[in-house]
Parts: structure tokens; sequence; C-alpha cells
């Protein structure tokens, strides 16, 4: 199901080259309850655990002393009891042996473990993103919940990041599979999308899919007729003919690697004229930037690169005006376009988020925008070799925020036709994501390719 | 979507009418990271909150006051860039206002609020299950972690108990509209169960029909060819002609109400004789427990009475020996049977079972066993009217179980018939379970009737 041995033992001993000394403590993730303790949701690794250690089970907590270069698994094995109700399980002790750590201890070890290097060296920890790690560490090192995450250690996250972004061949065959599995998602909605469905119907039927690969969806899918909210996942709306139908959702591969694909589809099969000249400029756009992918390229290049095509396409329909480049450096483009053109992507869909945005997504050469729209690029240092990101331009028309612009924004005012837009407030939104490798010399299509020319979705459709 | 606005009115004034003093802090539930902290699982509302408060969002606090009378939500309306984000929605303020609380007031308005009363009057809460809520409460009460949860009110939990124990018309509307959608999906598992699919198969297609429906699963679903452990929710196994596909799932109505019904058929479409036999004693169990249903039964008898009746059916089939009441009062059929015969079912799939399994399905009058077996049941005092409760007796052939028992267990030895019991270990399990509403002289079938004769099954699958 996961990597060979190697693949382990040596993630784990670099990261301990890299930070030299103290002691590094990686939590894995517990069960979370829905209801009730007993009442969970389905698990979900934390994805640097599952990184160094591969096991996906709850309750872990992984050691990596810098000083002995020794990895220490805290964990309790499973009682016969718990086993009437889960079944015969293989042994924790030979699960971490499977993966080269060879010191298993119970888990109420843990926290004399870590009393004894308290006062001696650093204890490294990553910003916990549940309150249950939050609560974890502040036990293990005597700090307050509040003071915990301000506490995590910068060293560590800069190595962590430095690893993680980097992905091998076996990573990139595991995003593969994930888009293999995304993949199937994504036709069986194109095909089954229909006047009179709803959007649930086709969210159970994309979530069988993830389900019947051996995973679940990545994300909360968006499966929406109203594209143009961004993180709509109510899926209560009817398709009507003549909407538009944006799908953002992805599968997981059997070692937990994300999935991420957008496509909008006309609900009636045929998109309308008006749809084509939005569709294209966003496709125009996508490719415009997959072309720019390669080593050392600022990926925040990339994303004002997709913001000229879109405003140049913007102006051509006479929704924008002026100079497309004076319009993207004000931010005019964002009203239509306010989110960022892309993140890395590995275990988590957005990859090492729970790292910081900043930690990941740029470095000192590139400092994150205050602009809005720019502000939500979620990558905008240099591409290396090895990066997997996503490429997902879009054109939405959001009545709120046209309404707020047009009463408020001086700036962004000249190079906004509002008249013209207005007469678009109904259109929804049109958004098309893929998955990218960085090579040597440029980038390759992550997986399989999944239909997004015009023509091609109108052939799947009729 | 949810009740009318008395509904909610009654049901806060009652509470407030119970606890008579003091002021009452009934906290929401946030949402749930997977991954990241955007990354979340499906938002699910605390159960309580939802009784008395009926809007299914996060980060929302109740609060009554006992002193005044009055109800107040604590909660933040929604910003104009997060409406970008989710939508135009309606006004919280509006929400509240339909479910009959007049006064809202910002989150951050609560810890002050709390502070005010904190050494003046009692700040009833009940016992929280997720470490947020831990975290809520601990600072609004000023207790430690650890002392949260010892510091919950009895009374308020007592009082809960005793209004949402009883189910109005509407509420077992609720469940009978969860087992609509639950009926389909299990139907949908009966027809579509074959040799060489995946489990997981079946839970893409159970999925797909709760997420249409609107809902999501009420509880993990267990869908398993190794009906004999319990709480299988693996998924990878391969169905193969004569064995048996043991399902436990259910959807949830629009409201939030679970359902929760057990079905076991044969993959290849016709039940073996071997697998008749052990099915009919399971059968008749669940029959013979429902006939006894109606108010003022101890609910531990009617567990108790399916017992002697799955006793008697494996002792004609030579698997148990000896006195039939001696060998239950030993908790020697435990070894097929060790979990309990049901529990009540509601806004939760174990109605609320995180205010305490003692404070629920037990009382001063009936106590929990510390038997293997009877320890598990979830439900022991007196039934009455109103009370909806599941019926879900089994039968398991547990090899780590049989095993242990076989060389250790000098009790309930001489009940068993080992050497018999061993040709069954590879039977796996069987377990049929149904949902009945206790009326003022019997009991009602929740819901339309789910096949579970040998017959119905057989004919379904052919």
């Amino acid at each position: 199901m996961f990597f060979d041995k190697e693949t382990y033992v040596n993630r784990r001993s670099e990261l301990i080259k890299k930070i030299g000394s103290g002691i590094i403590v990686l939590p894995g993730n517990s069960e979370s309850a829905r209801n009730f303790k007993a009442n969970t949701y389905f698990f979900v690794q934390d994805s640097s655990f599952l990184y160094y250690m591969g096991i996906n089970l709850p309750d872990l907590v992984l050691v990596l002393n810098c000083e002995t270069g020794e990895s220490i698994l805290f964990g309790n094995e499973v009682s016969l009891e718990h086993t009437i109700w889960i079944g015969p399980q293989e042994p924790l002790r030979s699960k971490a042996y499977n993966v080269g750590v060879y010191k298993v201890l119970s888990f109420d070890k843990l926290s004399d473990y870590i009393k004894d290097y308290l006062n001696i060296t650093k204890i490294h920890f990553l910003p916990p993103y549940r309150i249950s790690t939050t609560l974890l560490l502040s036990n293990l090192v005597g700090l307050s919940i509040r003071e915990v995450s301000v506490n995590s250690s910068k060293e560590l996250i800069d190595a962590v990041v430095s690893q993680r972004e980097i992905k091998s061949s076996e990573e990139i065959d595991e995003l593969e599979q994930a888009i293999g599995i995304t993949k199937e998602m994504h036709v069986k909605v194109i095909s089954k999308a229909k006047p009179g469905l709803k959007e649930s119907d086709l969210v159970g039927a994309l979530e069988s899919s993830a389900i019947s690969a051996g995973g679940r969806t990545a994300y909360p899918p968006i499966v929406s007729i109203q594209g143009q909210i961004l993180h709509n996942i109510n899926y209560t709306n009817e398709l009507r003919r003549g909407q538009l139908l944006l799908g953002d959702f992805g599968g997981l591969s059997s070692s937990g690697y994300a999935g991420d694909i957008t496509r909008t589809i006309p609900v009636s099969g045929k998109f309308s004229a008006k749809q084509k000249e939005i569709y294209q400029i966003v496709l125009d756009a996508q490719k415009r930037a997959i072309e720019m992918l390669e080593p050392n390229v600022l990926y925040r290049d990339v994303h004002l690169a997709a913001c000229y095509k879109l405003a140049e396409g913007l102006k051509d329909l006479g929704l924008m005006k002026g100079d497309v480049k004076d319009a993207v450096a004000t931010g005019a483009h964002a009203l239509f376009f306010p989110h960022g053109l892309g993140h890395m992507i590995g275990l988590d869909v957005h990859d090492m988020e729970s790292l910081g945005e900043n930690n990941v997504g740029y470095d000192t050469e590139v400092l994150k925008s205050e602009q809005f729209g720019l502000k939500s690029l979620r990558l905008g240092k240099r591409l290396k070799e090895g990066f997997t990101i996503t490429v997902e331009p879009g054109i939405y028309f959001i009545p709120e925020l046209f309404h707020e612009w047009k009463s408020n924004n001086v700036e962004c005012a000249p190079f906004l036709n509002f008249p013209t837009i207005e007469s678009y407030l109904d259109f929804g939104g049109v958004r098309i994501e893929d998955e990218y490798v960085i090579t040597r010399s440029g980038s390759n299509l992550i997986g399989e390719y999944i239909p997004k020319e015009i023509s091609e979705i109108e052939q799947i459709m009729n």
C-alpha cells in the first residue's frame, strides 16, 4: 500500500541531518468525533506523519532524536477485547519494522521521554491544526494552549517543506493514480449531468467512485451551478438548461495523494455563444500559464501572465477597458478572478498548508502581496524540478462583489465596464484546473488528459 | 427544513423550567479539520444544540438564562469578504428569529456574559465530546481542561434526556423519512451485491444514495463479508460466492435524524442450509424481542429474552448445551452475541450517547451490568411511550474470542460445545436490525418495512 522501507528510512535520516540537534516530535492524528465520541468521521492521517512514517492509524507519535539519530514510534498495540470489535490486526511493532522503525514504545511513555530532554535541548514540532494535537503538545512541552503554535519550529518547518516540496517519481506515480480516479469521477459527472438532476445527485455519484476506488474525496467537492460561489458545498440546487455546472473535486491514491481537477460544463450539453466566449478566455489563460512552467520561473509571474490573458480576453469582450498591464497591476481583473492561479499538491490537496502558506509558497525573495486577488495566491516562489502544482484560472461574476466595487472601488473602476458586466451577473463562473509536475526543462501534465476543449466536452455530453 | 418556531420555543422554555435557576450553556459544534484547517470534514452539528435551536451552522453558542427566562444566541454574521467565498447568506439574526430567539450577540460577547454570572449562580453545561468544546467551556467557566467534563451538570443532563428521549410525532416523521432513505440504500446493496464486487463498491453505492437524498450516512457504514468483526469499516474485501454480507448503515433525514438498519444477505443470492439455520435463529430472536416492546417493560428483559431465544436455537443446532436460562445467566451466549440488543435513536444514531450511557439508558432502578455481553447493552431501563429504539440481535463466530474462551473461560465452558462451534469459525456473522417506536400499548415499526425474511431477500437477489 505504501512505499518501501528505504524511502521512509531515507526521509527520516535526511530530516534528522537537516535539523542536526534536539528532538523532533511528529504527532499523527486522532479520530475525530462527529456528534459523540464513538461516531467518528473517516480517519485522515496527518500528512507529515504519513510522509515520514507511512502508517495510516490514529493515536501514534513519531519522535526523531537528532542527538542519537534514533526513530521511535509511540503508540499502543490493540487489546484482545478491542480485536473482537475491529478484527485481528498486524501488530504495530511489525508495521513499524516495515518502515524501518525498530523502537516502539507504549503511548504513556511519551511524556517521560520528552521530559528527559525538555531543559537540555530543543523540542521541534510543526504548527498544529487540530486542537487535540495542540493539547498533546501543550502537555508534552509544558506550554499553554495559546503558546504552542507560536513556539513551533521554523527550522523544522523549513526542513520538512524542503523535503516534501520535491516529489520523487514514486510520489508522482501516486499523483497519477489519484488523477486516474479523479478522471473517472469527472467523466461520470460530465456524462451524467442533465437538466432536472440535483447537484447532490452528482456529488453522490462522484463520491461513489472515490470510495469504490478505496479512498475518499480529497476535499469537500464543489459541484455547483453557482460556480461564482467559490466554496459552494451545499448541493441543493436543481440543474437547469442554460446553466453552467462547475465541478472541482478529486480522489485519493492508495497512499493518500490528492487529486484536484476542475471542469466547467453546460447543463444542456451545449455551451451558449456567451458561455463559449468566457470559457475560451479561461482555457487560453490556463494554456498561457502552462506554457510558462519550468524551473526557476516565479509562480507569481505565471499567475500574473494568466491574469493578463484573462484581462485581454475580458477587454476584447468589452467587460474591461484601458491598459491591460495597468489593470492587472491595480488588481481590477480580480473582480472576475479573486483567487490564486494554483498551489502545490501532494499528500495534502493544498500541500503542507498547515505549515503556513508563507513558509510553503513564499520565501525571502518573494513575499505575499496584500492586494485583493493576489493575496489569495498560495504559491508565489520560484518553481523547482519536482514541484507538483495546480493551474486553475477562472472567471466569475459575483453579484455581491460587483455591487461593492461599483459603489466603492475608485481605483479599479477605470478598468471596468460596469454596465456590460452587469448584464453577465447571472452568468455564474468558469474554472479549469489541471495538475502539472515541473521537469528539468519544462513541465508535464500529471496523469491522463481529462477533456477540456469545448468540442470535447460537448461530444461526451451528446 | 426544520420544525416550526413553537417547537423550539417550547423545548427551551420547558428546559428552563426544569432547571429553574442558573445559566445553561449549549455550544454548537465547530468545523473539524482533516489534514489542514481549511480542509474540513462535512459539518455535523451538536445534537442538543440542534434540538433546542435547529440551526445547522458552526461556531454558535446558545445560552438559556434561567434567571431571566431569556434565550440568547452568540455567533457572528458572515462578512462581505466571506460572502464572496460561500455565497449570500440569510442573516444569523433572521435565522434566530425563525426559531424564536430574538437576542443575537456577537461571539466575543459570550465570555463577558458568562463572567457576569460566574460567582453568582450555577453555569450548567453538558459533558463535551470534542476537545474544541472542552476548551471553549474551560475558558468560559475558568476550569482546567481536565476539570470540565466532571463538572458538567447532572441536573442538565437529566433534564435534556427527559425531553429528548420522548419523541414527538414530528420527530417520528423525521425518523420515518430517514428510514425511507435507508431503505433505498439497503435495497440498492441487496440488489447490487454479487461475487467479484468489492465491499467498497457497495459503500460507494450507498453513500451515493445518502448524499443524493441531501444528507450523509448517519455513521460509518459497516459493509462486510466479515460480519463477525463488529466494527469493520475497511471495505477492502472482495465478495465471494458462499459468503454472507452484513450491511449496517443508514441515512439522515433533512432535519438530521438518523437511520440505522442492518441486513445480512448471501453473496450468491441463495442462503446455504447452514446460513439459513443461523439466520432464522437471529430473526426469531428479533421477533421475540419485538413482541415484548411496550411501555413499562425493562429493555434489559427484552435483551435477555432475545438472548434466551438465541441460546435455544444454538442449543437445537448443537452449538450450546445445558440449561438455557443458566447459560444466559452465566453469559455463555455472549460468545455468539457479545453486544447489546439495541439503543435509543434520534438526532444521534446512539441517541444522546455523549451525555453518558448510564444517564440515558439506565437509571436508579436498573444499573448497568459488568458482565461481558450485557455490559455492552446501551439501553436497560423501562420503556416509555415515545421512545424510539433499535432491535438488533446477532450471531457471530469470532475466532479470537472462541480461542480465548476455549482455553480460559471455565464458567461458560459447560454451556458451549466447542468442537461443533469450531466447525463454524469461517461462518462470519448475522445481524438483523430494525427501529421501533413505543406506543401507548405496544410498538410500531418506524418507517416502511425493509425485507428481512429469507425468501424475501432471495427474491430481490434473483
